[in-house]
């Protein structure tokens, strides 16, 4: 087999090049990471694996406050996949239950925040914001004072109704195509794929319009739904720390590809082609 | 099933509201389109359905020969699809033969090309190059008197080794993630896939390195690979016209969402966020 492996993400750097992105990741201290709360982290079982998202409560902390009341009631449990659109998104469901007698009062819109706290630039050009950069480790965006989490790959949203509703976090997508920022602002972001995300970007796309399952025989179902807080020798995963030089050098790396495949590095990046490295941490206890 | 429909790519505008960008791709004048030339459509068989390539001759001269001559001398047939990497690219390739006795010339690297002729602005920042648009059906960059064609997800590309190779053709690769624009002028692009490519984004992820099968087996086989111009009654597809009003409302559209569910427009889209429209003529003859 003498495939062409090219095109490579992620290739090694001969001994006399400056270091590439993969190696900036690898080589990273300790100190340039930091861990995911297992409070943050909801671990999704199917046939297909298990999926893995880190939860931003952050960013949307009522959201948050929401989705882990329904992990922890076992409403996900017996929940399904039940929408994959190409280049698009991924959907998923909480199971269905007969509508309370007194519905959920409605969340708030947790779609941006008044711009605060620390943020590193991108330091390039975005399409859709003054501003582009990252923040505890997320992909946010900024403009005339607001800020805002930003639909990149594998970045979990909220289903929502039409306006005014924001959605109950029973029904979330993860992103699987090019990044749709135009549903930036529009809906509520609540965190991102960490783990396993293959196992349902490769599931079948749905034939019925928006990429809706025609059967239900169709969706994927989710076994077993839990926070990692509540799992014994859960696994465990930490996110690049944002502020950190190490983050800093990475962006740069990824700007400007300088593994010997290329013979034009970009001098740019766009802040969904520059995503924060996450690790799992294997411990020798 | 009451899953909500929402995050619509394509939604049903009311009544009252201006024309979304599906409305107006559903109601483009018959001028607003061109054809597919039969010699510029690759039609690739295998399990997974039909993949339809529109070929851009316009932009890549001596790669797209290569492959039609490939084509031609049925080389795809027995090849397979032998990479699919997530977020990132599906990769094919013809089948294997002995090297011959005297290898074949390079082809000249179609990166870039002096900028010429009629471009349509997407009007909108882009974050690699100081103009982003459209040019004859295709998006390009522009900068600094160049362009080319732009890494857009289900662009194809043409594999190759190390610099000073540019590939022969024999091995194809098309983006099936975020728009991986980093590598834009480092590699040939030759066409983009105009129908049935959620055959192929939805096939299991290769477990090495770089998205490669493990096992040969792993591997969907290519079937049949033709021309239409070789095809009797083979597809026909039409490519919007990007240098006309309706590609232009189009544009406007998708980066100011009018459908009822958005609260807030963006007021901008990226290059690879505004695809060019693509229709299968069903003539009724």
């Amino acid at each position: 087999m003498r495939y062409l492996a090219l095109i490579a993400l992620i290739a090694a750097a001969p001994a006399a090049a400056p270091p590439g992105a993969a190696d900036i990741v690898r080589d990273a201290p300790a100190a340039a990471w930091r861990a995911v709360a297992p409070e943050s982290l909801m671990l999704i079982d199917s046939p297909r694996g298990t999926v893995a998202i880190e939860l931003a409560p952050d960013f949307a902390p009522a959201h948050v406050a929401a989705i882990r009341a329904l992990v922890r009631a076992g409403r996900f449990d017996g929940g399904a996949v039940v929408r994959v659109q190409d280049n698009y998104v991924v959907q998923f469901a909480a199971k269905e239950v007969p509508p309370p007698a007194t519905p959920p009062a409605e969340l708030p819109a947790e779609y941006e925040a008044p711009v605060a706290g620390q943020f590193t630039p991108l330091g390039y050009r975005d399409a859709y914001a003054s501003a582009a950069g990252y923040k505890r480790g997320w992909p946010v965006a900024r403009d005339k004072g607001r800020e805002w989490l930003v639909h990149c790959y594998a970045m979990i949203g909220v289903g929502r109704e039409a306006p005014p509703s924001t959605g109950d976090g029973s029904e979330l997508y993860a992103v699987s195509g090019h990044a749709p920022r135009h549903l930036d602002r529009n809906i509520t972001l609540v965190g991102r794929v960490v783990e396993g995300f293959a196992g349902w970007t490769s599931l079948p796309r749905g034939t019925e319009a928006l990429g809706f399952y025609k059967d239900p025989s169709q969706r994927t179902p989710l076994t077993r739904v839990r926070l990692a807080a509540d799992v014994p020798d859960a696994p465990r995963f930490e996110v690049m720390d944002t502020a950190s030089p190490t983050f800093r050098a990475y962006v740069e790396a990824r700007a400007n590809r300088r593994e010997s495949f290329f013979l034009r590095p970009a001098g740019g990046v766009d802040l969904c082609n520059a995503p924060v490295p996450v690790r799992r941490v294997t411990s020798a206890r």
